[in-house]
């Protein structure tokens, strides 16, 4: 069986997803005995295209030079050629616009209308359009996957289906690193929003423009996803009662002290609502997680919480969750075709 | 289409396992279209058979009463019937016995060459002889989930599918609720090991004989279903380094305090190797759980480390997980019988 795969976007998490692809397809040929070809790999200025399959480790030497190959095509627009490639998955890795979520959001869904499957780490074409997206893709017959969009290699998404004996009732979670890495530097050394800001900044882990993790958008578009996933809400990003953690000064943190408690930027989903807001925790709680990582407590109807944590962010780690949903699907595919159980 | 199941063992987990099925089997019925029917539930002195479906409505009312019911046959023991039933799935609730896990074996192996899936929340069979079982499943083309074995509803086993990116190259856990009790009662409280020992049984966290949670054992015996589950590691319990924390004393608490650390009975798997023992871990760790909590960090070649964490016992819990596995065997056969994708 042969799977022909399409990637938009090769930044870090694309580029990432290449290395992953490159040192563990022999590995997924010899399990599944399958063909895996990157037959494009699109930018916002042109693609790399080959028909018999791009030779990733040539490509992946030379780095950012990618664009003297031979095979690239400059100004070829994904949405143009992805339909003429013969593609099975379309693997989308653009970075987030958060005001409309395109072209993100315009490449899944002429994926999905042309036959392929899909997999995203691109949160914003979901929480501001989950319903729509997962209907074309239950009307076209097509898989479509986003684990990465959530917590990163943490499979917070896909768990929904280890848990079908324990309905979940309730989400309390940490989705922002930055906004985390920052309040823990006030409260571990004293120091103001600004000041432990610009560190973060200095160290690469917010953006030079946070606005989106410090105002709480980036936790609620994350907190949209999984409660649209493992609650039904059916909910989207304007739905989020959202509160940022720029105004947090040296009193509240003062106060949390006093009372052996820690402040978070916690996001919520209970009975129908969402809220991302600032708020303490105690010191001991497993909710006092250090730096960028992330944190999800499921409150089940039967059995307790149930928690699950890691790192949220990096390129190795979203390219760990979009191997895992490229392997569920090739796997879904192959026994779709040969009806074969799992055993 | 049906399903026939067939349960043995109608103790705490039993009879949990039977009020999930009552309370949302409902709305199983309407969401898969198809019908559940427990045939038979076997105790150790006899058997409830029905073939029409044993009403378990009128059962559970009946508490630990359910001899008075006029389909029970004295006697009936699972051995002899269960291949006599027309049964579809398996499930196994025996306690566990540490030295052969029989019966629980047995009726395992027996169902398996039966033509049946079987649902396990018995450790032992698994970390005596995983290899064996497995084989046995997979010669004969039928399911077997253990998931309920290892930290009860936390889906730790099978969440194996779900980072299939990012390979698995060794676990620490937390895996025994009632050591990981007695030792934050002696670390919190100031108590004597034996002091805190008899705390637990009070409280019914131990059992009347606690050898096998203090000694380790119970804790290995889940490391070794972890490890041969998530690492192919291929081994039994016999392949355990164990140390017990019956030898913890309040020096050992006091040099822990000095150095901001608490004591916690650890399971580590890495390398081929397996321990379990008492081991410092630092106070601000997440693996400082408190009470009956588990935990287990799975350390990825690729993605960092992966923690989950809840309740390691309890009826309702165990309930919640050998459901969840019901839920799955049911899907996997109706998918394999249409040939439907899993969207």
């Amino acid at each position: 069986m042969n799977f022909n795969i399409g990637l938009i976007g090769k930044g870090n998490v694309g580029t990432a997803f290449l290395q992953l692809l490159n040192e563990i397809n022999p590995i997924i040929i010899s399990r599944f005995k399958i063909d895996i070809k990157v037959l494009g790999i699109f930018e916002n200025d042109g693609a790399i295209l080959d028909e018999n399959g791009i030779n990733l480790d040539r490509l992946l030497k030379l780095g950012k030079e990618f664009r003297t190959l031979v095979n690239w095509k400059s100004g070829y627009r994904a949405l143009d050629y992805i339909d003429k490639l013969n593609l099975n998955i379309m693997i989308e890795t653009t970075p987030t616009i958060p005001d409309n979520g395109e072209p993100a959001r315009s490449h899944i869904i002429k994926a999905l209308n042309n036959k392929m499957d899909v997999i995203t780490s691109n949160k914003a074409p979901l929480y501001l359009d989950y319903k729509n997206i997962k209907k074309i893709a239950q009307d076209r017959m097509q898989l479509i996957r986003y684990e990465a969009t959530v917590a990163s290699c943490v499979p917070i998404l896909s768990i929904k289906r280890n848990l079908q004996g324990s309905k979940i009732i309730g989400i309390t979670a940490i989705l922002n690193g930055t906004s985390n890495y920052i309040l823990s530097k006030m409260f571990n050394h004293g120091c103001r929003f600004e000041q432990a800001l610009k560190e973060a900044q200095d160290l690469g882990y917010a953006e030079s423009n946070p606005n989106l993790d410090i105002s709480g958008y980036d936790a609620a578009g994350k907190l949209v996803i999984l409660a649209d996933e493992l609650l039904d809400y059916g909910l989207t990003i304007k739905d989020v009662n959202i509160k940022g953690i720029e105004n947090i000064n040296k009193y509240d943190i003062e106060l949390a002290k006093l009372n052996n408690q820690v402040i978070k930027q916690l996001s919520f989903a209970k009975n129908g609502h969402l809220f991302v807001k600032p708020h303490p925790v105690n010191k001991s709680s497993y909710f006092n997680v250090n730096d960028s990582l992330n944190i999800i407590e499921l409150e089940t109807k039967n059995a307790g919480k149930i928690v699950l944590s890691g790192r949220g962010a990096g390129g190795a780690e979203a390219a760990s969750a979009i191997m895992n949903d490229l392997i569920f699907i090739i796997q879904e595919r192959m026994r779709y075709s040969s009806n074969k159980l799992v055993m």
